[in-house]
């Protein structure tokens, strides 16, 4: 538990919730029932972006709150302003509630998870278990929705395209841009611009600049006289960059076939600049101007020279414009600079693109063919905009040991009765074939036994399975005051995920009409549900 | 001032930003540039949500950010491990930067505002301007977005309606469920579930109970014999309200066409024990098992059960099915007990609704007529569905002086180039016609006097306007470290917002194919502008 990330943000406290579960933790206590004993599951129904797998993150932020659940003294001052005439005993009962009377059982996080599954289970008095409710909802929903479309980018962009996140300022917050970092990187990402999510979260950050940059330059002379780069080595020596830039500019033009007096000085000042600050690490923005008669003439030039004094440049970034067009064009020229000036590293410079990009626009990418090595992505990756939240829910299934099922007309949202164990049924070729819940009373399913599973709401649809490997996946992870599993640091999280994500099949992943991975329940539990569900749902009347 | 809420997340700090904008700043000061005094806009291309117009939100947290924006050691130590390579002495300069050196100009926050028009310019020294950029997006991108969403759906429900934000569990983070609530009610709500939002911002809070709370009791006997409770008025008398229940239950059943065996007793129970909590405020969800059959004829059992012993009960809340339909029904029958019974409020009782809602929603319940007085709104209010980023960006237009403007294929991604003044004229009637940018060094408008304005990109659209009333737009809020405007309460934010609206005209306000406001260029901006386009321009060549 070294790993864990001392940070939480600080409004992860017991009033971070919905007004709601303080007046029903307080009807419960002013009605007898704070020593009932409740059971809460909180799952989803849906996966996201018409996908159909879910990453399953926030489970250390998860644990962070339940250790550090405890209301202040300036909580319930508050409290009693918004709910006069509430029994002043009821206080004193809030002010000592904590979650050490709990047991909170999760799956791993950085497991792909399933509509359905108890991600999280919550069992104890009902009116604590009740008070977590919109805390946990709201710790997981966005991490998780956020991991997926990262492993979403990920799979479209394959795995050694070098994906990168940019997302802070358009990010719902500030701790909505951390957040985004956090688990875009854990969901498959290779690092982030964003600081502060690099030193709070141990990630790597990238960046080099922006269009300002450039246009903050209008000429040479703005170079204000800073001309001299020292040999790469520490001989001492050192050239006038200004001048091998503007020689190479010469050079290359015939080659290139652009007109030099028609690129922008300002932006090969820019570039210099850049060049003197960071010459180890020459990469930049070439479409402020012009791409191809511009920015690539002027990047040659300048990475030509670093190459004269023994630095290799890293590549450029095209933020507009067609992007598979432009990149194939800038890599033949690059291709022709290497066999020009039998320079071979030329060739593989990287290519960055950023501008607007979403799961898509790879894909079409893909499609079209394209010379890019590395995705910025902001936007479209840190707000979700396909489906910017998940719909975790938390349902009370049992309490005093009873279950409860809460019916809908809508047959998707009758909820699952009960205490649960779920299984993952592993296949001969290690793929995952099926989740099963079963009654937490039943016997855990056995490798290489048969085993009956069915739908839980169409009666006709059964299977048997045979697993060769049956993992275990809500673990009581907190019991009672004591965290039971150790929680890894986000580098193992990530490679967890992306461990998970390879043990399912390929046609469950597919962008397009994915197969639906199996949800089951096992015989048992489809009798003990539906006798329930008909015991509670009166026979309508047609009228 | 004074009114200013002390919070901010602990997150907005110098490091929470990109890195590239360290890199530019290291690069800006190695290349003698760090005294080069600049000026940025922040501004966005276009209306959120097919709108034609957007609420500024954000400025009291930018100031926030300013007054602290101050690198600390811990900062500086990590920054250095980021960038090897760099010069020591940079990080000294970069450890004494703060905003002193800056002017910082914002529009009121809560006005309403529109595309290309500067929201904040910020003028100072180069690298400093530049170290602001990421962090006053995210400040400003989010919360503006939001406080538009809200605005929206106060003009799709009317003003007559109950707006309460129940987002947190759906919202992008902690935080983003804290802003939201806070700038939710500044576009229009009337109140929040979120609690801490309650206690930092003082918004009003509300919340009543969940399904479950009515799952958790299966009978009357689960209310452990609980079941007296006082008179109003404290005479002492006390009145068994289980008993009340049953015959009210037994006596409207042939009025209401309800089979009084059918109604779920657990429900029944909840109900109660909600009464006997909370006799003030009793509102309570009825969709739990069904609608009509159950949770209407136990609430209604339970509120003239208060009422008989002098509570006025206050409604009821739909979670799920057809609202329009069930609301109209749910009043008829509200009507038919307050007529039989002779209890006239029993018609006007509150009917909340809650399921899944969105903008399209309330036009739609509109359309078909319905009997809801309240909405209860999450997932797509705080999440922004239907587009959950604003595209604010942040442009160098000059330095030193001189302007500069950042080109691009698409006309409308071109910069207004220069420091500028905004000017928001308005009409005879009091609404606004027109927003008018001025070079810095040009005369304001006057009023009554005819003023040539056209359109910043197209030559032919041109307008003389005669002004009533003039409106500087652009403030020196932020005169090197020195505040010079107060900073409202979010509750004169939210008048400002509501009146700045309703200067607005009608046209453009329309949730279908509204009429673009127009925003402007005096004659002499737009002559600037064009000269310095075309002298950055190329000319291209078909090929």
């Amino acid at each position: 538990m070294t790993d864990r990330s001392p940070y939480q943000n600080g409004v992860v406290q017991p009033l971070l919730t919905d007004l709601y579960q303080i007046t029903m933790a307080y009807a419960y206590w002013k009605n007898n029932k704070k020593d009932d004993i409740a059971v809460f599951d909180l799952f989803f129904r849906k996966n996201p972006f018409h996908g159909e797998f879910t990453i399953f993150a926030g489970v250390e932020e998860c644990i962070k709150f339940l250790e550090n659940f405890k209301f202040t003294d300036q909580d319930i001052s508050y409290l009693k302003t918004v709910l006069p005439g509430v029994d002043e005993r009821f206080f004193d009962y809030l002010k000592a509630v904590s979650a050490k009377d709990l047991k909170v059982y999760f799956i791993d996080e950085g497991l792909v998870v399933f509509p359905k599954v108890p991600l999280i289970t919550v069992e104890g008095p009902l009116p604590i278990a009740q008070l977590l409710e919109t805390t946990l909802l709201n710790l997981v929903n966005y991490a998780s929705l956020v991991a997926t479309n990262a492993a979403r980018f990920r799979l479209a962009s394959g795995p050694n395209t070098t994906l990168l996140e940019f997302g802070l300022r358009r990010a719902q917050g500030p701790d909505g841009g951390l957040s985004a970092s956090r688990y875009c990187f854990m969901g498959g990402f290779d690092g982030t611009s964003n600081v502060l999510a690099g030193k709070l979260f141990d990630i790597p950050v990238k960046g080099t600049h922006a269009h300002a940059f450039v246009t903050s330059f209008a000429g040479i002379s703005e170079l204000n006289g800073h001309h001299m780069l020292p040999f790469r080595g520490g001989s001492g020596k050192t050239a006038d960059i200004v001048e091998l830039s503007l020689k190479w500019l010469d050079t290359i033009s015939s080659h290139l076939d652009f007109i030099v007096e028609e690129t922008n000085k300002g932006e090969l000042a820019a570039f210099i600049a850049y060049a003197i600050s960071f010459p180890e690490g020459f990469l930049v923005l070439v479409d402020t101007y012009d791409v191809l008669r511009s920015g690539i003439p002027n990047f040659c030039a300048v990475a030509l020279s670093l190459h004269e004094i023994g630095y290799q440049a890293k590549g450029i970034r095209l933020d507009s414009g067609d992007l598979a067009y432009l990149s194939n064009k800038v890599r033949n020229m690059f291709t022709l600079v290497a066999n020009k000036m039998g320079i071979p590293w030329f060739e593989s410079l990287s290519i960055v693109a950023s501008n607007d990009i979403n799961e898509e626009t790879i894909t079409s990418l893909n499609q079209q063919g394209h010379s890019i090595n590395s995705y910025g992505i902001g936007t479209h990756l840190v707000t979700c905009q396909k489906q910017p939240a998940l719909g975790c829910v938390y349902k009370l299934v049992a309490i005093n040991g009873d279950p409860r099922i809460k019916l809908s007309e809508d047959v998707n949202k009758v909820t699952i009765p009960g205490k649960k164990n779920i299984y993952r049924l592993y296949g001969a070729d290690g793929t995952i074939l099926v989740d099963v819940l079963m009654s937490a009373s039943e016997q855990s399913p056995e490798e290489g036994k048969r085993l009956l599973i069915r739908n839980p709401f169409i009666a006709s649809k059964r299977a048997f399975v045979c697993p060769t490997k049956v993992e275990v996946l809500l673990k009581l992870y907190w019991d009672k005051g004591q965290v039971r599993y150790s929680l890894p640091s986000l580098r193992e999280l990530k490679e967890r995920t992306c461990k998970s994500i390879s043990c399912l099949r390929e046609d469950h992943k597919r962008q397009l009409n994915p197969t639906p991975y199996k949800v089951s329940v096992s015989d048992e539990l489809y009798n003990f549900m539906h006798e329930i569900w008909l015991s509670n749902q009166p026979i309508g009347e047609l009228a």
